[in-house]
C-alpha cells in the first residue's frame, strides 16, 4: 500500500517517492514555515517582518505570494544526506533527492510537529527528522544511519543543503570551527536610502550547524558538485570533501563523516539550519540547542505548541480517514493560520476574518483579538480595507493592491461564529478607534459595515462588483463603476440576514428592521434581474452583459451565487431544486464540485483576470476548495444532507491508493484547490494545489462541527442538529464547548422518525442543551431515523 | 591549447567545456540578446518592449537587471541535443550539459554573427550553429549529425529546449503538426487593469519549429525526465518519447529523431526557436525562415548587419592578440551597445551618452540623434534625468529610480568625441524642445547643463555627491545634502574645461572664460579640501568625514579621483607622480586597475551600498573595467605611456591557458569588471564578470584609437600623436575618418628624438593632417624615437 496511516491517527505515511512526487508536509511556528516534500526538497520562510528565505533557488527568485503547484527542479531548495560506501564507492542519497536511487525500503512520515524519514538502499538505513522550535526560525534535524546489512560497513555520510543564490550584492560561506557549521553570509540587495533602516537587521546568514565535528566539508556548490552533478557529485566521489570557501560563488552547506558500522550498530548526528544576524547570534542557537538537552527540549516545547491546536472536536465514524482528518490534521491547519496568520503581513481581509473564524474553534481569545484589529483598520465609510495590516511599516502587496468590493461581508459571517461559539456577546461593546481617530463599538462599526454594503449598489439594487470580489477576481467585469456581482448582491443578503439576527438579539429591533428589509430587497433584485432560468448569473459587466449564463460557452455556471443564494433564502424551493440539479450536472466532480464550467480558455476581455488562469486550476475552473466548503454549507442549509456529503467527501483525499497518486497529496491538510477542467483535462482533474493556505480548512471545520456533526453554540447552549452521511449507522462525538465535554452518541434506529436526544439519560426537550456548566462531562445520546 | 584563435582573426575556439565552464559568446539584434555559453546553457532576452524572456527558469525568476557572474544549475534554460546509441543505448548531450559526458573531441567556437560547437563522442560528431535573424526575435539553429566512426550507425537525436516556468497564471505546450513544432503558451500574470493594456500583445509564446517531422516529441519537463534526470532523462532512455502534452505543466521542447548513418555519412537539421503571439505569427516564422531559402537568407543578413559594426580601426602589431580583439570584437561590442541600447528601454544617463560616443566610430550618424534625444530630455535646470527614456512608456526602473549627480558631465565628454570625430559642428545648433516645451539649441542646453553643474556645490566650492554619482554609488554619503564627492568635482572640471574649448571654438570666448574659471575654482577647492598627502580623497560624507584617505583601514583610496585629477588638470607635477605611484602599489593589479582598496569587507554606515558588495566584485575593489579605462585614458593624457599600456595589457583577457582560465572568458568582450581584491581573494582575483554591457568598450575603443595608435580628430584633420608601448618595434594602423582611409605604419628608428610623420612621402608640419578628401587613400609613415 503507497500510503499508510498509524492506527492512532497520529501519522501518515509514503511508501514510495516516485508514485507520488510532490506529497509534503508542513511545519510552521509564527516565525517560520517550513514545506517538506517526501523526495527532500523544501520550500521554507522566515519572518522579518516580511517573509524571507534562507535557503534559495539557484537564482534570482521573485519575490511572491505561496504558489500554488510549487514547481520542483535538481538545484531546488532541499535538505539531503548523500550515503557513500566507502568500500565500493556507491552512493545514494536521502531522501531520495539527488541521487534518485532506488530504494530498498522508503517510508516518509508526516506526524504533527515532526516528519520523518527512512530510507534503505546498498544495505544501509538513512532516519530522517525534522522539526521546529517552537518560538523561533529554526530547524532542528536529526539524521540516524544504521547498519542492518549484517556485516561491518565503512560509510560516508554527507548531510547537504543548498544554500543557493543568496545575494547578487555579496554571499559568501565560510566553515566555522569555532560556531561548529557551516555559516554563509549575504546582504539583501538595497538600493535606497530608506531600504537599508528596514533591512540593517536582517538575518542575512544562514547556518548548518552539527554536534559532531566532520572531517571534512564544502561550502560552495559548484566545487561541491564539479563535473559529476548533483545526482553524482565529485565531491562525494573523491576521498576527502575540498574544505573550501564560496567567495561570491552559490553557498552550499556539506559536511563529511566517515563512520564505521558493525553490524545492527547505529551512529545519530544532530543538526541545526538557521537564519541568523551575525557571530553572536549563531553561538546562541548553538548553546541553546545544541549542547547539551537544548534539542530534546527544543522537541518537546514545539510538540507542546502545535497541541495547543488540538480544537474542539473528536470523532469516532465508520469513515477511518474522516476520523484522521478531523481530529488531527484540519484544527492544525485551522490553527497554523490562525496563529501564524499564514506567515505575511498583510493577510486579505476576507482571510484574515476567516482564519480566524476557525480559531474561534482552537483559541476564541485570539480570534476576539483579530475582529477588533480588523475593526480598528476600518474605514470612515464603513467600509473594509483589502488587507490588514499586522506588522509596523507592513503594506498592502500583491492582489491587495487592487480593490475588491466584499470584504464587509464577511464581518458579520464569522463574527457570528464566534458568538455561536463563545456566547461572549460583550465583545458587540468594545469600543475600537480607528485611523481616523473615531472611537465605535464593534457592533456599531458592523452596522456602518452593513451600511456600506447597502449603498454600494445600482438602481436595481444590485451590488457593484468594481474590480472584483471573492474568490474569482475577475478585475475588467465592472471597473468603469456600473457592472454588477451576482455573488456580492447574495452574499450580502446572507450577511445583512446574520447581522439582523444579531441586532433583534441586542435589542436593537429597529436596525433588525433595517437590514432584514435590505435583505428582501437585494433578494428580490437578484431574482428580477439574475436569474437565469435554471441557476443565477455570476453577474452583469460594465456593457450590461449578463455572464455566469445559459448561452455562454465558457464560465456558464459559478458556483457561489448558487451557494449564497440558498444560505440568503434568494431562491425558492423551485428555484432551489433546478440550481442544485445544475450544480450536480455541471460542476461537481469526484474531487468536490467545481467553481464554474465550462472553464475559460482565453480571455474574455469584458470579464477580465481570472480567464487568463490555465483551465482547471486556481479560480479557474478548479475545484476551488473554499467555494465548494460554501456548497457543502449551503447544501447542509437545505437539509441535503446526504448530496452535501457526497461533496465534502469528495474534497477529502483519500483513501484508496488511486485517489492519492491522482490528487499526489497525503490527506494532512486540504489544498485551497483540486485540479477541475475534469471534463477537458481528466489526465490532470483532481491534482492537488499542494497549497494549504486557504480559507478552506475553518469552513470545513465549522462543517464537520457545526452542520454534519450538528454541535452548534447558540446563546442559549448547544444545539444538536446532526446531518449524518445515510451510509453511517453510528457514530460518536467529543464535543469541548464552553469548558464543557460532550461525549455524544450517535445512532440509527429503526422506527424513529426524528432525532431524539438524551442528555446524561434524560431527553432532551427541543434541540438545545442549555444551562451548560464549565468543566463538566456531558453525556448525550441521538437517536437517528434510519436513512 | 585550450583556446585557439582563428588566423584570421574571426573566431575563437575553446577546446575544453570544462576548463572554462562560463566560458560564452554573444549575439545580438535589435529585439533581441543572447548570451550562449560554451556547455549549452542560455540567457536570451527580446524587447516588448521591456525585456521579456522566452526561456525561462525553471521557477518564478525576478525581472531584474542583466546580473554579473549569472548563476547556472542544472536546469538552467539552454538548448541542446541529447544522442543516443541505438545498438548500445549510450547517450550523450551536445555541446555538454546536460549529461556531462567527456567528449573525446570538443570545439566552442564563437565567431562575429554564429556561435558553433563540435562535439565528439561515443564515435559520433554533432555539429551545432546559431545565429539570429537580423531585425526580428528569432534564434535559427542547426543541427549536423555525422559518423565518423568507420562503421554503420543507427542513431536517436533528441534536440531539447528547456522553457521553464513561463507563468503562473497559464501555461501549456503542444505538438503542433499543423505548425510543424512545439507551440509553449502562457499568459504573463496580470493584476492591475491598467497591466493588461500593456501586456494584451505580448509575444506570450514560445516554439520550436522544425524542418523535419521527428518520430517523436515531449512538451513537459518532468514527462521527459522521468526518475532518470536530466543527465539520464526516462524520455531518452525508452524507445520513443511520450508524445504528450504539457498542461500547466512545466514545458520543454523536445523532439526525437532516428537516422541510420552509413560511415561518413551526415544528416542536417534546422531549427527556429522564438517568442510569438498567435498562430498566425507562428505560421509567418515557419514561412518565412524554415521553407526554401529563408534560413539561409536570414544568416546573409544577420551577418550584414554585424557587418555594419565594423568600426574605423584595423590593426597589425607584435601583439596578435590585441590585433583580433581591436579589429574584430571590441568595435562590435560598441555597436552593441550603440545599436542595441543594452536591451533596455531606460539606459542610464552616462550609459547612454557613453555608449553613443562610442557610436562616433561606428555610426555618428545613430550617435547625433541619441545625443539629440538625450538633450531633449534635460531638466529645465540644466540638470540630466538619471536614465533616458527610449520606448512609449518606459519608466526609470532599478539604480535609474535614485536620484544621482553626475549625468551632466557626460554631455562635453561624449559631445566632444562626436565633434573631434565628424567635424560636424552643426550639431551644436540643433534645436531640441524639452519636456517642458522650451527649445534651445544643444549649445546653450549643454552650457545650462555646465551651470547646473557649477550650482551643485557647497560653500568650499565642491560638488555634492547625494545619493551618489558615478561608479560607485554610495548612497548615504550625502544623503541629507551635505556630502561632497571629490570625484565629481575633478570631473566636473574637466567636462567645464572641455566645453569651455568648444564654447572658444564656436566664438564664444565669454563662455570660455566663465566655464574656465569654473575649472580653475574648482581645482582650488579639490586642492584645497581634498588633496591627502598622497593622493586626493574621494569625497567628504555629511558628517565632514573625508574617506577614501589614508587613514582609512578599508576604501583607503579610489582610482577614479586620481584619473580625473589628472585629465582636469587639478594636480601638479609633484602631485599627480605621487598619485600614479600610489595607483601603482595600492591599485595596479594583472588584470587592470582596481576601482579602490582594500576592498570594503563590511557596512560603513556613512559610506553607504558600495560597501554592502563582496569585496572584489563589481565595484566594490573589482578591476572595474570603466574605472580603469579612464585611469589609462589620464596616464596617456600625462604622457605615462608605457604605464598606460601595462595596465591596458592586464584588462585584456589572455593570451595564454593559465590566463583564459582564470579569467573563465573568452576575449570576445571586454566584461564590466574582474575579480578585484588581488591581496585578499587571490583565488578568485581576475575573474571575468562575464557581463559585456559595460561603458569600457567605447573607452577602450577610443583610447585605442586616439591615445594609444595617436590617430585622434581635431577641427582641422587628423591629428597624429602615437603612444605605441616600447616593446613595439613597429606597428601598422588603418585609420577611416572623414570619408578617407589612412594606412599607417609605425616604426621606431634608432636616432629619432621626436615623432615625425610623412603623408603619402612629405613630411608633415605639425602633428594633424589637414584637407583630408573623403574617398582618397593616405599612405602615413610614422617614425618613432626608440623606446
Amino acid at each position: 500500500m503507497l500510503v499508510r496511516a498509524t492506527d492512532d491517527g497520529e501519522r501518515f505515511v509514503l511508501t514510495d517517492p516516485t508514485a507520488m512526487p510532490r506529497a509534503a508536509g508542513f511545519l510552521w511556528n509564527r516565525q517560520m514555515m517550513m514545506q517538506v516534500n517526501c523526495r527532500g526538497f523544501a520550500v521554507a520562510r522566515f519572518m522579518q517582518p516580511e517573509p524571507a528565505r534562507y535557503t534559495h533557488a539557484p537564482n534570482l527568485e521573485a519575490a511572491t505570494f505561496m504558489q500554488p503547484e510549487q514547481p520542483y527542479y535538481a538545484h531546488h531548495p532541499g535538505r539531503f544526506c548523500y550515503v557513500k560506501d566507502e568500500e565500493s564507492g556507491e552512493i545514494f542519497s536521502a531522501p531520495h533527492e539527488p541521487v534518485r536511487a532506488k530504494p530498498d525500503r522508503f517510508e516518509f512520515s508526516v506526524g504533527a510537529s515532526d516528519i520523518r524519514w527512512t530510507v534503505e538502499c546498498l544495505g544501509v538505513r538513512v532516519e530522517m527528522e525534522v522539526g521546529l522550535a517552537a518560538d523561533a526560525a529554526v530547524e532542528l534535524w536529526r539524521i540516524r544511519v544504521s547498519n542492518p546489512s549484517g556485516r561491518s560497513r565503512r560509510l560516508g555520510v554527507y548531510p547537504y543543503v543548498p544554500i543557493g543564490y543568496m545575494s547578487w550584492m555579496n554571499q559568501s560561506a565560510r566553515y566555522r570551527p569555532d560556531l561548529g557549521g557551516v555559516v554563509a553570509s549575504s546582504v539583501t540587495p538595497y538600493q535606497k536610502v530608506e531600504d537599508w533602516s528596514r533591512q540593517r537587521g536582517f538575518k542575512d546568514r544562514t547556518c548548518l550547524l552539527h554536534d559532531r565535528e566532520p572531517v571534512a566539508f564544502e561550502t560552495s556548490r559548484e566545487a561541491f558538485e564539479g563535473e559529476g552533478g548533483l545526482h553524482a557529485p565529485d565531491g562525494v566521489r573523491q576521498a576527502l570533501l575540498g574544505c573550501g570557501e564560496a567567495l561570491h560563488e552559490t553557498p552550499a552547506a556539506v559536511l563529511q563523516y566517515r563512520i564505521a558500522l558493525a553490524p545492527g550498530q547505529a551512529e545519530e548526528f544532530r543538526f541545526l539550519l538557521a537564519p541568523e544576524r551575525d557571530d553572536a547570534g549563531i553561538a546562541g542557537l548553538r548553546e541553546r540547542y545544541l549542547d547539551g538537552a537544548g534539542f530534546a527540549r527544543a522537541r518537546d516545547q514545539y510538540a507542546a505548541y502545535i497541541a495547543r491546536g488540538r480544537g474542539v472536536l473528536r470523532i469516532e465514524t465508520p469513515d477511518r480517514h474522516l476520523d484522521r482528518f478531523a481530529n488531527r490534521w484540519l484544527p492544525r491547519q485551522v490553527y497554523y493560520h490562525g496563529d501564524a496568520n499564514r506567515l505575511t503581513t498583510d493577510p486579505q481581509t476576507r482571510n484574515y476574518l476567516q482564519d480566524h473564524m476557525g480559531m474561534c474553534y482552537i483559541a476564541p481569545e485570539a480570534a476576539r483579538e483579530a475582529f477588533l484589529r480588523a475593526l480598528s483598520q476600518q474605514e470612515p465609510s464603513g467600509a473594509m480595507p483589502d488587507g490588514i495590516l499586522l506588522a509596523e511599516g507592513a503594506e498592502l502587496k500583491y492582489i491587495n493592491q487592487i480593490p475588491h468590493t466584499d470584504h464587509c461581508v464577511w464581518l458579520p459571517v464569522c463574527l457570528r461564529a464566534y458568538l455561536d461559539e463563545t456566547g461572549e456577546h460583550g465583545i458587540l461593546d468594545a469600543r475600537i478607534q480607528d485611523g481616523a481617530g473615531e472611537t465605535l463599538t464593534v457592533f456599531e462599526r458592523i452596522c456602518r459595515a452593513m451600511r456600506w454594503l447597502l449603498a454600494a449598489r445600482d438602481a436595481r439594487g444590485l451590488s457593484y462588483i468594481g474590480q472584483g470580489d471573492w474568490c474569482d477576481p475577475m478585475n475588467m467585469v465592472g471597473h468603469r463603476g456600473k457592472g454588477v456581482s451576482g455573488w456580492l448582491s447574495v452574499a450580502a443578503a446572507h450577511a445583512l440576514g446574520l447581522w439582523g439576527d444579531v441586532c433583534e438579539r441586542h435589542g436593537r429591533d429597529d436596525l433588525a428592521a433595517e437590514f432584514r428589509a435590505g435583505v428582501a430587497d437585494l433578494n428580490s433584485a437578484v431574482n428580477a434581474h439574475l436569474w437565469d432560468g435554471e441557476w443565477y448569473a455570476r453577474g452583469i459587466t460594465d456593457d450590461g452583459v449578463a455572464f455566469g449564463v445559459a448561452n455562454d460557452a465558457e464560465g456558464r455556471i459559478y458556483l457561489n451565487p448558487q451557494s449564497w443564494a440558498i444560505l440568503a433564502g434568494t431562491a425558492d424551493a423551485r428555484r432551489r431544486t433546478l440550481m442544485i440539479a445544475a450544480v450536480e450536472r455541471q460542476l461537481e466532480t469526484p474531487y468536490g464540485a467545481m467553481m464554474l464550467a465550462p472553464a475559460y480558455t482565453g480571455m474574455r476581455e469584458d470579464v477580465g483576470r481570472l480567464t487568463q488562469k490555465f483551465p482547471g486550476t486556481a479560480e479557474n475552473g478548479s475545484v476551488y476548495n473554499h467555494a465548494a466548503a460554501f456548497y457543502v454549507h449551503a447544501l447542509y442549509a437545505a437539509g441535503e444532507s446526504a448530496r452535501a456529503w457526497r461533496v465534502l467527501r469528495g474534497m477529502l483525499c483519500g483513501p484508496d491508493d488511486a485517489d492519492y497518486r491522482q490528487r499526489g497529496q497525503l490527506p494532512v491538510f486540504i489544498p485551497n484547490y483540486y485540479r477541475g477542467a475534469w471534463r477537458e483535462h481528466p489526465r490532470t482533474a483532481g491534482r492537488s494545489s499542494q497549497l494549504f493556505n486557504t480559507g478552506t480548512a475553518a469552513w470545513m471545520y465549522r462543517i464537520l462541527i457545526e452542520d454534519l456533526f450538528g454541535l452548534k453554540g447558540a446563546p442559549e447552549g448547544l444545539r444538536v442538529t446532526p446531518q449524518l452521511p445515510p451510509e453511517w449507522p453510528q457514530a460518536r462525538a467529543e464535543r469541548l464547548f464552553r469548558g464543557a465535554r460532550f461525549d455524544v452518541r450517535y445512532a440509527r434506529r429503526t422506527g424513529a422518525t426524528a432525532i431524539e436526544v438524551r442528555v446524561d439519560g434524560e431527553p432532551l426537550d427541543g434541540d438545545c442543551i442549555g444551562g451548560i456548566r464549565p468543566g463538566r462531562d456531558y453525556r448525550v445520546d441521538v437517536r437517528l431515523p434510519p436513512a
